[in-house]
């Protein structure tokens, strides 16, 4: 299906998918693989590699911590590594300047080294401002992605996109640091909330709508499978959208072109996240409703017929995510994604659909017709 | 005496020299020229074609802003670019994250976007902030250089090194950015402070003494005539300096093996800095103390004969710098050094001077013999 050089290793009756995101075709530390399994996590082998020194911080929350910090540390203090424990508050809303400075006063007071790696262990919140941490600790330290929900597995965890949100706006502040390992274990996603699995499931689609109807017509017919966490659908779910990011991101690492196509669904979805209160609606619902504030926007643009609409809207109510965006208002919507990155000297820019399987970027939306789909496809909050 | 590529241009009675921090032999976006002249800030050439919107973000402080602040500004508007000036406080005090927020906020309020260039004018405070701003403000925005004190002509605006200081240490959260350009304008020095002069002179003679004993010659001839702001004296001694950082910083931007040279003096200077009050010693002043720590640390190693300690004794008295570090007792010393960032394995790095004109890395000092400089060549405080 796809052409990117990926391997599978069969051991102790697990099977382990390995994707690499290659940012040159030679031999480069900024290379870096993502192992996808179901129990890779006690593949000590997997991280043990990217540890060269015998200590290691990670960074986890109040949630995750009871569930994987203390099987994690006690395979890694089994080899010999002394593992520093970190453990940050839960939720969108603590992805800020303090709570950064939380780990950097862990760092410090534990005197970890430019040397000491960093794992991030849990969902896109600790992962984003884990990364950060990363880049800019000593001006930069090891970095290792373990993402434990199925967003950060599909999405955040891959591609070096870290940071914190901004009172004026989210992931406003942050760095372009990449991990030197992705280890995504669909068992940790045994206890994942069903309500976060959906909102994963919503990033999952979005590689279908903007490169990949095959996939798409794959979570068609899988998504009952994928709902109820069947291990080989979910394992196929995730090494799809790793690769397709990791291909994206090996030709666009820092968002100068094709990587803005990711961001189909975001620019509306990221209003009604601040709107409503950063936790409130989580991503990957407000990626939902927003996506389909962009199909409409499609359709009225003549770029996409109304039978495409309605199929994407099904695919997301099939998958329990939301399908219509709050009434915010024009002009609370216009002011909350001007203040969006993607705006471009003063001209809004979406990401559309042409149909689906290809998006496009658009800068050219007349005002009046964005105006009328924000009345006409959204409903009072 | 050199070899490292640099042109002379003569322009309105103006010689203006340039050098390039070249880390591709090929023509890259992230290689990038140092023009250092006097007037160089008059050449609205030099910064425009560095401008291709029509807006730029200008952080100073509140020192350097009734200097140059309008005088740039009004350069910049006769030309159709509008500045958006952002004001910090003046001090090292400053550089922390409080103030970096002023910075964030003050971009957000007025829009800028990823394509808005940031201007760093002021010395090294007002360019490690405003570098770090650049490099985290949506991840990362257009970048440029205009140092004000000597300090930062000669080295903190070329190399990269971002950043601001912890309550736990100095620069210990940052990046490595690299600017798009240096605007080095010795006119500004004129309005210097007389002992933020001699700080600068501090890391200028730092060249010299790790990798050329030419050029401290040659400032020992010529320190009467530096300190009186002769014009040629100046730009030849900047010039100089930024030939050597620039050749380091190409050999290893990231500070994994040759640049760590350029710490001469800092270990012990960082530490002295902490303890009194980060402002209370210039920085170029601690380096100074800490620069004879090390040559006395090296002369007990046999490295180094008595004659050359006190040769480079001579040239800082006659710079009018410290000699002499503070007492601040072994203990402390030893536990203000363990935090920084030289720290490997647990094990204290110093960067120590075989002669004058070579400078080598040893991480094996007895501390005996380190407890021992310390007592024997430190003053009580």
């Amino acid at each position: 299906m796809q052409s990117k050089s990926e391997k599978t290793t069969l051991r102790e009756h697990v099977e382990t998918r390995t994707i690499t995101v290659n940012f040159t075709s030679v031999p480069d530390e900024r290379n870096y693989p993502i192992h996808i399994g179901n129990g890779v996590l006690s593949q000590s082998d997997l991280i043990l590699s990217h540890l060269p020194k015998k200590r290691v911080a990670i960074v986890t929350n109040t949630i995750v911590a009871p569930l994987y910090l203390e099987k994690l540390s006690a395979m890694l203090e089994g080899q010999g590594v002394a593992p520093v424990p970190i453990i940050l508050p839960d939720g969108e809303k603590y992805k800020n300047w303090e709570t950064l400075n939380l780990i950097f006063d862990a760092l410090l007071a534990q005197r970890c080294e430019r040397s000491t790696p960093i794992v991030a262990l849990g969902g896109g919140v600790v992962g984003d401002l884990t990364g950060f941490a990363a880049a800019t600790y000593l001006r930069g330290v090891p970095f290792i992605q373990i993402p434990t929900t199925l967003l950060a597995q599909v999405d955040s965890s891959v591609g070096g996109k870290t940071g914190i949100n901004h009172p004026l706006g989210k992931n406003m502040i942050g760095a372009f640091y990449q991990p030197r390992v992705v280890l995504a274990d669909t068992a940790t996603l045994d206890t994942l909330p069903e309500r976060e699995l959906r909102a994963g499931v919503a990033e999952i689609i979005k590689y279908g709508l903007i490169r990949d109807s095959i996939f798409l017509e794959w979570l068609e017919v899988n998504m009952a499978k994928l709902l109820a966490r069947d291990a080989t659908v979910l394992i196929e779910a995730v090494r799809r959208s790793c690769m397709h990011k990791a291909e994206i991101v090996e030709a666009d690492e820092r968002e100068s072109g094709v990587r803005a196509l990711l961001n189909l669904g975001h620019t509306f979805g990221h209003a009604i996240e601040n709107a409503m209160g950063y936790g409130k609606w989580l991503h990957g619902e407000a990626v939902a409703a927003g996506t389909m504030l962009a199909a409409e926007l499609s359709q009225r643009l003549h770029m996409m017929g109304k039978d495409d609409v309605e199929r994407i809207r099904k695919l997301y109510l099939r998958a329990g995510l939301p399908t219509v965006a709050p009434n915010l208002g024009t002009k609370k919507y216009l002011h909350l994604m001007g203040l969006d990155k993607k705006v471009e000297g003063g001209k809004l820019r979406f990401v559309l659909l042409k149909r689906i399987g290809e998006a496009v970027v658009r800068s050219d939306v007349p005002a009046e017709m964005l105006a009328r789909t924000l009345v006409e496809c959204t409903h009072d909050a």
